[in-house]
């Protein structure tokens, strides 16, 4: 059992939960609680920490039993409690961080799907509203979310959070040059849709069944005019009231769901 | 300007922002950044808040006519910038705090809508999903929202905050017997939906264009089978992949925009 936050193991997840640039590095991330564990593909699981107290419900037979085998499979180090809790990102842990290593996929990759569904984002800036795109985007049956720089790491323990699980599943990429990746989603017959207010059509005048892309711009300031007009569509969500805009996971929820029902 | 920690009224703006019950003793909650004060009703306004640097800008003549004529006619305090931080529930203040009073609503004025939009939430835990909920229930037309005592705070500085100004448009009642409120919306002849898992019937295969009031539960565990039992209807949003359910928020924009666009 590791008892002192001296260990080095500990100060690695530390400096992993902290900071994206050391995720990078070691092309890992951090997934916690017993869901995103479960749900980790084998392959990908690198180091399995547990709580002193989940040990002891894992030996006295209280964990359920796809959770108990799967941790005999992978194997784990025990902490203390005290020390658990500086590892995690949450005030009430629940006694089980997983060290995965980072998927990565390729645009090339995301555009060998039949009738892709993708969504663009750039510049998103909360964690949380990044990992419920991906877990929303799952749902909607996205095939694959493409990303700028500028947006938040996906390996933040808050979006990993936020994902439930989806950061497994749904394909992604972060690409250097949004403006020339929308220009080469069009080249491939992407139908490339631009969610802006300056937009006369209503999101569900358009029919999305073919290949689609929606672009979904920073929460306080939505896309920049360069992105917005690169391209091939612009459509509007409606709204009531003095809205001037909505949160962009629930805009991209809109647009992505409005494409399932279509292609239901 | 006020200059002392130990002000009475910044104790109590303190108070306000940290404690639900002070809020409802004293009829107010505060509201934060000139957004937020622009769009507050004038009759509303029970106090206005300045950091230093604001007032300067406001003296400057830098700030926007409206905000400033709006400021002349409602008047101010100023308080050091360093006491502002402290009363703010934000890390990066805007310079302006509003205490407002209170709205009050009651159910027989939000069943007086021909053909109501309501959106029934059973113990929703997240400050900042609610807030989000208002907001987008203002873009999708929503005539009130209905919520049990068990659900979080709607004054809470982060709902506030959240609501992005539609707490000041959007009315909603909170309700001690949640179950009974059903089915007296039920006996008004209103429609009623629970998003539930066991449905096999998808949300738009409804119709929405009378009154409807559609019934969302707790972020982890959803609605209890006491409440969704008490709907007329059970609706299902499709979720593809291994996604089991979907954010709160997400789930009342899908079923909200839904409504809209068959209204429209």
């Amino acid at each position: 059992m590791i008892t002192s936050a001296a260990n080095a193991k500990v100060k690695q997840i530390i400096q992993w939960r902290n900071k994206s640039k050391e995720r990078r590095k070691d092309d890992v991330f951090l997934a916690e609680g017993p869901k995103m564990y479960e749900e980790a593909p084998t392959d990908w699981i690198k180091e399995v920490y547990l709580s002193c107290s989940l040990e002891e419900k894992l030996r006295s037979g209280e964990l359920p039993r796809p959770l108990s085998q799967k941790l005999e499979k992978s194997g784990y180090e025990v902490v203390t409690d005290e020390l658990f809790v500086k590892m995690s990102d949450t005030q009430s842990p629940q006694g089980i961080l997983t060290v995965v290593r980072q998927p990565h996929y390729t645009l090339e990759q995301l555009l060998q799907n039949t009738d892709p569904l993708f969504l663009v984002l750039e510049n998103l800036q909360d964690p949380g509203n990044l990992g419920t795109i991906l877990r929303t985007g799952e749902g909607a049956g996205v095939t694959g979310v493409i990303m700028d720089g500028k947006t938040v790491d996906i390996f933040n323990p808050k979006t990993i959070r936020a994902t439930m699980g989806s950061v497994y599943r749904v394909p992604f990429v972060y690409v250097t040059d949004l403006f020339k990746t929308v220009k080469e989603l069009r080249e491939q017959g992407v139908h490339t849709y631009a969610a802006h207010l300056k937009s006369n059509t209503y999101y569900d005048c358009f029919s999305f069944r073919e290949s689609t892309a929606f672009l979904i711009g920073n929460e306080g300031n939505g896309l920049t005019e360069e992105i917005a007009g690169s391209a091939e569509n612009y459509l509007k969500i409606p709204m009531e009231g003095q809205v001037e805009s909505l949160n962009a996971a629930i805009a991209a929820a809109l647009l992505l769901y409005e494409a399932h029902r279509q292609r239901r």
